[in-house]
């Protein structure tokens, strides 16, 4: 038996790298900046801690472009490396530079906000530049070191004569690159991952107009300057404590998130806890339109202040990815697939803790304004109805500010209905009857019929409600809803009293036999009902247990297979209407059938099934009645 | 200056690998089968080109799972390793042993399908094992290998007693890592990857009833023997010749696909290049519902058979992405961003291969069954328009077959409406109009009185009609699209001939006032037109360009800001109706304003435009008529 180690031959870690390892090639900027963000804040706390006995100053990363030369510079102010540092960090490869500082400044260091991973991120140069130079001066006091590579694992190493502290990376772009020596290019990655790092960014110079100084002549010229262009704002909203911050603040973060984007969010939820996570953040809630598909994936993630992705699947619950805003969290892993992370107990506790903090704000809200609460309800009403479809911890806090309106523009929550609508619009089974419509115009007829009898009518129009009244009914045996247009109203909220017919048994069933003949009988299926004299004399009902099964079925659940079943409708004629009589007591045949026939076209109108032929004719008819 | 070799220390690359290199863990399985299959491959190659002098036989691969050991085995039959090889191939990583082996047998092995990346698809094991064993025989007279190692750099390697050819992977797998031991989860990834590579696997045994002898006895069992399970297809359709396949064959092949999916596709295309890239696969028309989202993105992707993703973004054009079927090409490079894809000049290559092909099946299929092509042409339109708006070389073959139905369910070429409309659709001014509704039921009323005229009425529904018939009339000059529903009839294709009206300029100055007056005029200007005394005495339209632009940006495109203009309408008043009469010369202002409102309120039902109270208050006045 023989024993060894493996050896990895150096000749193919370059294309392992070049190929393998970013699949997005951009994101080398991404990380050299990391870099030079962390010698920068490493050198802060050696100073803080008296470590390094240096000047910290106000140290800045400049980004400059040298078209000619076909090279890219990144020079930061940081703590520099000696020749020795430099064979260590930088020759040996997937050595973590990060990891050792952090091994022998444990405690301190904890809070200094240092980025991880260095040490390998320097070798995403290669996916762009066919030779890389670094010329580095330590803080320490030793000579500055000049290192190059071309790519291949031989390098050079030789004295420099740079005399400031700090790291200037160059970059001798590939010709396949060339793109990266474009300064709306390089603008355009350096807005995308290091909008928000925390040490101030320079990317070339603009002008500046001096005011100009008091009792100057009228025609005096301002003087202008040059001055850096910082391109970031290393002090973003999500940093600093909720108490520091004023309502001005939180909205003027969010047009720096979403500069394209005029609309003001509705509210935010500022996110902050450091244990047993580190996570801050805030999220927004946007005006939301119809189309949600579009809005999902907005929300950005960060670590420590350097942009990591915007899809949070996994991390956030989904019925909150239609939110807006930042989160910022190194505890959440990145290089785990999308069950991977849902299976992770760290992330189930952030997503656990998001949705809690999302509830106890809508909460907050609910009762430090609820004038203002109603008034934004509809555009949020759909994340937080799927969120109580979706996320039963949410579902049971959602009691509490989650509102059902009405027609009429008043508000109520569950308990408000039960307990303001109970005497009203309890039937005689003692079930509290919830009469709701999705579509005001549509349904208006049947909601002003409802609207007479003095009930009160709720406005229910999102596409998934018919789960969420579904999953209500379950859950509260005592409430039922149903739609205004489902029945007549005196039978979807029966009470004691019987009605009276004008007409005889004997007259009911003669008039029920006429109307059959007339009316289509797949379609409808007749129904006699001694209402009002004054109510319409046709209308036209759609029972509610099978209409909401289609419903859910259409927008995924409920039965299967309902969703393809046959539109089925009640015809109710109202035996104490005139029409009725006029009906019954019209001898002549046609006479007979054309008032059926119109009066069922009316009550169709009433419920938009006048379509097409029917209705082209239905007007034609009209127009020879007015002529 | 010092030179040096930068060195990559061991101790950090196997952490790399694990969490770098491969974001999604599961996908060790197919790249242990991957190797397996490789190394059949190759044995097979070796014999046939009669290096090898051993029995290539019907090899087959084997997946175990050993529960209680907590192991799962790969077990192949292919040319297995000396010790030496397993030196040379597993101890040094990012070695590829099938680049050598390439290089060695360039020509000869070109045609054997060997799949690539040998050697670094093994390390993917430690993503899911603490302990990794290799018991290897090669095919050369040489004794067996047995490698073990736990992930840490450090191995053994002994002699073993296996005698037959081949290798055998024993994965002791980790805590962290048990799902890889169920029966369910390891079906699932082979189903996922390996359901097309070209030697059988095997993953457990299955039972099988052997038919009875002939002249067996009335009551004898059957028997029953236990068989291999295999759980691919080693010789799937695409892999054939088109010639050599049947439509039976290719409809078999998309339920082998899509397992879950009833519906029978509509055609396919068999794509099958060899230069200046190698590709096969067969694209499938499915029919598509309403919601195009949905339907994205079910191309599989495959590479020499092995399953990589079902994204083709970037590689299939977009408008084909609505497809379904396979892909295998190994030209495709797989770790590019998706800006370098279409960049790539292979991709561009493959996209617009796909492109001809597609467009080319489609004019075949329109040449030689027409009648079917038509009746498919719904269940087809949203892509080809699609692909006509999007891609300029398919738009310039659309011409050929892109058809253009009337209500009427007649289907026409652009051609041929130019050809056979010209004579009764071209107007004074020399345009040939062409009429078209988007829906045959709100715009019956419409339509009849166009058909009335002896006048073709397409019915063109896509929700990208605005944009393609605005592009067509911008290279077809002499052609010119408008509703029928965005003025009168007359006015739409205009003819020499002037119309006479009954009302004098007086009476007609008269009536104007008098409409003007009592119909809104913020939302209606009224346009007296002398049409026939027949036709409707009121009619709304809405004039094409506004109508177009607002539906142009409400689906992306068209002029900015149009979207949100008002809707305006025309009200056509036909001076020769008897209605126009009747209302002039109505003394009594209330009655003379009821006929105006109840007229408008008629000209709205026929354009949908009556809803909520107004409809309600006409429903009601209306059954008051007929009580």
């Amino acid at each position: 038996m023989t024993t060894g180690k493996i050896n990895v031959s150096v000749e193919n870690i370059f294309p392992l790298i070049k190929k393998f390892l970013y699949s997005d090639h951009e994101i080398f900027l991404r990380e050299l900046i990391s870099n030079g963000t962390d010698a920068t804040l490493k050198l802060k706390h050696l100073t803080s801690i008296g470590e390094a006995k240096v000047e910290y100053g106000n140290p800045i990363i400049e980004v400059k472009i040298d078209k000619e030369g076909k090279k890219l510079h990144i020079i930061d102010q940081g703590l520099g490396m000696t020749a020795d540092e430099v064979e260590k960090y930088i020759n040996q490869v997937a050595f973590s530079g990060a990891e050792e500082f952090l091994e022998k400044y444990k405690d301190s260091a904890k809070d200094s906000g240092i980025i991880g991973h260095f040490g390998l991120g320097f070798y995403s140069a290669f996916m762009v530049a066919e030779k890389v130079e670094i010329i580095t001066k330590s803080f320490k006091d030793e000579p500055a070191a000049h290192w190059t590579c071309d790519g291949s694992p031989e390098f050079t190493l030789e004295p420099a004569d740079k005399t400031d502290r700090g790291t200037e990376i160059i970059l001798h772009i590939a010709e396949d690159s060339l793109e990266f020596l474009e300064e709306f290019k390089i603008r355009e990655l350096l807005n995308r991952y290091n909008k928000f790092m925390p040490i101030p960014i320079k990317f070339g110079t603009k002008t500046e107009t001096l005011p100009l100084p008091e009792g100057a002549a009228e025609d005096a010229k301002p003087e202008t300057i040059e001055v850096d262009n910082i391109i970031n704002n290393p002090n973003p909203a999500w940093t600093k404590q909720p108490t520091d911050l004023t309502e001005e603040d939180y909205k003027k973060f969010y047009h720096e998130l979403y500069p394209m984007q005029f609309e003001e969010p509705l509210f935010n939820i500022h996110l902050n806890v450091d244990y047993p996570f580190n996570l801050t953040g805030i999220l927004y809630f946007p005006k939301l339109g119809a189309d949600l598909q579009i809005q999902k994936d907005k929300i950005q993630l960060y670590q420590n202040q350097v942009f990591v992705t915007d899809n949070v699947e996994g991390i956030v619950p989904e019925f909150l990815t239609m939110l807006k805003g930042v989160i910022d969290s190194p505890d959440i892993p990145l290089n785990v697939s999308r069950s991977g992370l849902q299976a992770d107990a760290a992330v189930k506790k952030i997503s656990n803790y998001i949705t809690r903090k999302v509830a106890d704000k809508l909460k907050a809200l609910f009762n430090d304004n609820r004038a203002d609460f109603e008034q934004k309800w509809n555009d949020i009403k759909i994340v937080l109805e799927y969120g109580m479809l979706s996320e039963d911890k949410f579902y049971e806090k959602a009691g509490a500010f989650v509102l059902y309106p009405t027609v009429d523009d008043k508000y109520f929550t569950l308990d408000e209905l039960k307990e303001n609508l109970k005497e009203k619009q309890t039937d005689k089974n003692n079930k509290l009857v919830l009469l709701y419509a999705n579509n005001k115009e549509a349904q208006h007829s049947y909601i002003e019929i409802a609207k007479e009898k003095g009930y009160e009518v709720l406005l229910l129009d999102s596409p998934i409600i018919s789960h969420l009244i579904q999953k209500l009914e379950g859950d509260n045996s005592e409430i039922s809803f149903v739609r205004v247009d489902s029945d007549h109203i005196d039978n979807l909220i029966k009470k004691e009293d019987t009605a009276i017919s004008k007409l005889s048994e004997e007259e009911q069933t003669s008039l029920k036999t006429v109307v059959e003949t007339i009316v289509p009988k797949q379609n409808y299926t007749v129904q006699l009902e001694a209402l009002d004299s004054q109510a319409a004399p046709f209308i036209i009902t759609q029972p509610e247990f099978m209409r909401r099964m289609k419903e859910m079925s259409q927008t995924g659940g409920g039965m299967f297979g309902m969703g393809n079943m046959p539109e089925m409708y009640n015809l109710v004629v109202n035996t104490n209407s005139d029409l009725a009589t006029t009906i019954l007591n019209t001898e002549d045949k046609t006479t007979q059938e054309s008032l059926v026939k119109q009066a069922l076209d009316l009550a169709k109108l009433s419920q938009n099934l006048l379509k097409g032929e029917a209705l082209t004719a239905f007007v034609k008819r009209s127009f020879e009645l007015i002529k």
